[in-house]
């Protein structure tokens, strides 16, 4: 475990922090060296490992971000957009690389994030799994290649807790179709068909969001044509894709050089 | 052929016409006896099969239903809702079955089909497709197996010509997981979902449509509870299904007492 | 809570034990009297909240089955043949339903099972999953509805650990169908096509399976007529399916006459 | 229609013929401007929209090809390996683009295709739809950016007539994904699944063959992860899709280099 990187995870006691906590306990690629949570929290102070309801893994909760960035060669941020704010200056500060998988990051967020990159290593994305971001990137392939004579529909189907349609993932697909095509997403885009919607128009991208039970996600990309049709389908089946992918980031970015990057920089697609 | 029934196909020029006259001519549980168009039309008294850019086949088109309707025992139909009106009275008098596929039928043109029934045998359904109907009846009886933890979503696609959404056949499957549940679906139905839409309300029925190429017709009815779902899931791909369908209710009417039945009496299920 | 069944989870400690504890605590239709796990077990005497890892629940495992069920209403079981029929006699004597998921159960533990249904409910399913159940029975309706004009196909997907092809539930949907159509599966069945086949024999029913990642389980039942199709599909994404459905079935028990019933007896179906 | 290239049909009655005829009079993008049949052919010297039972069309089916294709600038071929190299020789010496979707071709027959190919552009393909040809690059690519820990499955579903499995174009994905991995197939492919398999062996790729109906043809091909797949997938519903990419490969062969073209150069991906 010698040079592996050290790795913060911020919003510990989070369900998303505490499957990159197990993930990192179980990884030889990296080494998990502090856990951040908001002051006030009940875990401060206390070992994670014992927090999550198992056995001491020797790694206490702090409420104080930069004295843990300071120890560590990456941040993993899956928090609030106020929050990794804070912890995009402080991670550059303390040198340290920022993985962040926060959404709803908003003008202001991002122009912030994108002044910490530049003295800074910062992996954002919307999504961090694997399988949805080579969908992005073949589905701009796939519509590059195939005229507006193939409709494109993207349609997606998450659990019944989800408050917004469509999914951000659903839209980064239709954007990056619309990239292919060569068109803006916003004069293509086609949501929540219903009633008397006349013929399908030329060019458009159709979206359709499916709700219920507790699905993790689905993403269908169709292409339909005159006799055929070009599906490209993600199934999502555990949350854990996610952080996965983040902690893939975290060691990836080590040596790169200070901007942002995405997850097809850490993919080399 | 001795005891085959004979049938009359009216709007015999259409695409349903045509594909009609075509199953007709292949089968050997019923003949082909007459064809009716509109007065005026090109066919009229032309050889059918010739009109259809082939060989004759014996049967002239007319433009005199009753005259036609005389020497059949079953009319299939699938026309316009004044024509069809029309046609059930006179199928009536000539104690023909009348079967009808035409759509858009109001309350008017109901009402005075349910009047021909009184004397006549009706078959009507707005999706005369074995395996629609099969769906339909599977929807009602799995709806009313499983209680509310199950959300029901409705999702079809269709070409890209289609003009409304969802389709009927939709909203007929809607309708029925609404009455398996004991609820009405216009209580229950959510359709379009778009934006800022909360989480999924109990009980609710969504709907999807997709649309795009040469898609004839795909229904899925997704029972999704917590970590499993049911999938009800019906591909048409080829329109002679309902063609081949209305022509096995015309030979199912042949002895029924008078009145209106569907597809689910045809099917037995 | 006042009035609803008291359960008893035997085998408390296994992986389906603590997945029926945890859900038993989290529903309002039961609530949680006792655990049960063999004498000697480290975690006899302790609260079984703690014993998991987590917070005290206030139900201490006891080595004791009849004092266990004498205080509870249901008592859910996935343990071990010789295990089951020991507890099946004590169930009876406590007038508790008895509700067993246990597999590899063979004739004498049958007979023993069936000897003490003559005075108690027992709910017995080789596939507790709610889902799995009601495909198999619309599988056998459908193929009843539909005569051999229709080919059928089970395909199944499961994990890449999966040891054997097509699995039990697919080989339980094939029977289903082929009781549906009146024949035998082992007349019916055809799996594993490779090379050169002829064309597809009338009557036969196909299998597929297909092996991957973590996939908990698909099974899809094909109904492949000309123009168009049935597919009747279950897609399980968590094992606690068939704890729920075993906790389903001790409420459902309650106030039924003595015998044996299975999951289609609970789903009313 | 004044600048878009002429083309020949040969083969004009087979259903090949009459559907590429069919949908160049269709097109505004060409122009039919021959037809050949073989000498002798019921359809020498008649107007070939009359020979298909419709109205005339103004284009006569001759029996000699170097006239017809001296006035093209395209042939669209899909007949016999020796009419094919004939054709070949023909269309360089015409200086027409010679569009080859003929099966069948041995080792002789490619070499004379190729000697052609030195003074003329051939674009030849065993599958012409676009969508078949986009699915096999996409599988190259994704089979190449995943590492094994992504098990590979290739599912097809065709018609109850088929008599080989699995597809040709099932094999061709299954060719493609082991080219992405740099392994060869034959040392990869696993077929026919059934019985005590034991579990699946990593680097393999399965197949499955599906068989009901008149499925025109369906192939997935599924990278199975942990927590995620990524699935791609194409839907035949219509055997015009292989005219419509043979006219499309005679569109864009236009302006080419002398040489040999296949449809991933037409689709440019």
């Amino acid at each position: 475990m010698g040079d592996v990187p050290g790795i913060v995870v911020t919003g510990a006691s989070g369900r998303m922090g505490q499957t990159l906590i197990r993930l990192a306990e179980g990884s030889d690629r990296l080494k998990l060296v502090a856990c951040v949570e908001r002051a006030g929290h009940a875990w401060i102070g206390r070992d994670v490992g014992e927090a999550m309801g198992g056995a001491p893994i020797g790694v206490t909760v702090t409420d104080d971000p930069l004295e843990a960035f300071a120890k560590a060669q990456a941040v993993v941020d899956f928090t609030s957009p106020a929050a990794t704010v804070e912890f995009a200056a402080l991670a550059a500060q303390a040198r340290a690389v920022h993985v962040i998988g926060t959404t709803g990051l908003e003008a202001e967020h991002l122009a912030r994030i994108e002044a910490a990159s530049r003295h800074a290593v910062i992996v954002r994305a919307g999504n961090m799994s694997l399988g949805v971001n080579l969908l992005v990137r073949l589905t701009e392939k796939v519509a590059a290649a195939l005229d507006a004579d193939w409709d494109i529909e993207v349609v997606e189907a998450h659990h019944r807790m989800k408050v917004d349609a469509p999914s951000g993932t659903a839209l980064m697909l239709g954007a990056a179709a619309a990239a292919g095509r060569g068109v803006a997403l916003e004069d293509a885009r086609v949501s929540g068909r219903d009633g008397i919607t006349g013929a399908r128009e030329r060019g458009t991208i159709g979206f359709s969001a499916i709700r219920g039970g507790d699905i993790v996600g689905e993403h269908d990309v169709i292409f339909a044509g005159m006799g055929e049709r070009v599906i490209l389908r993600h199934v999502a089946t555990d949350r854990g894709i996610f952080a996965r992918g983040a902690l893939r980031a975290a060691v990836w970015g080590q040596g790169q050089k200070p901007g942002q990057y995405d997850m097809m920089d850490v993919l080399g697609i």
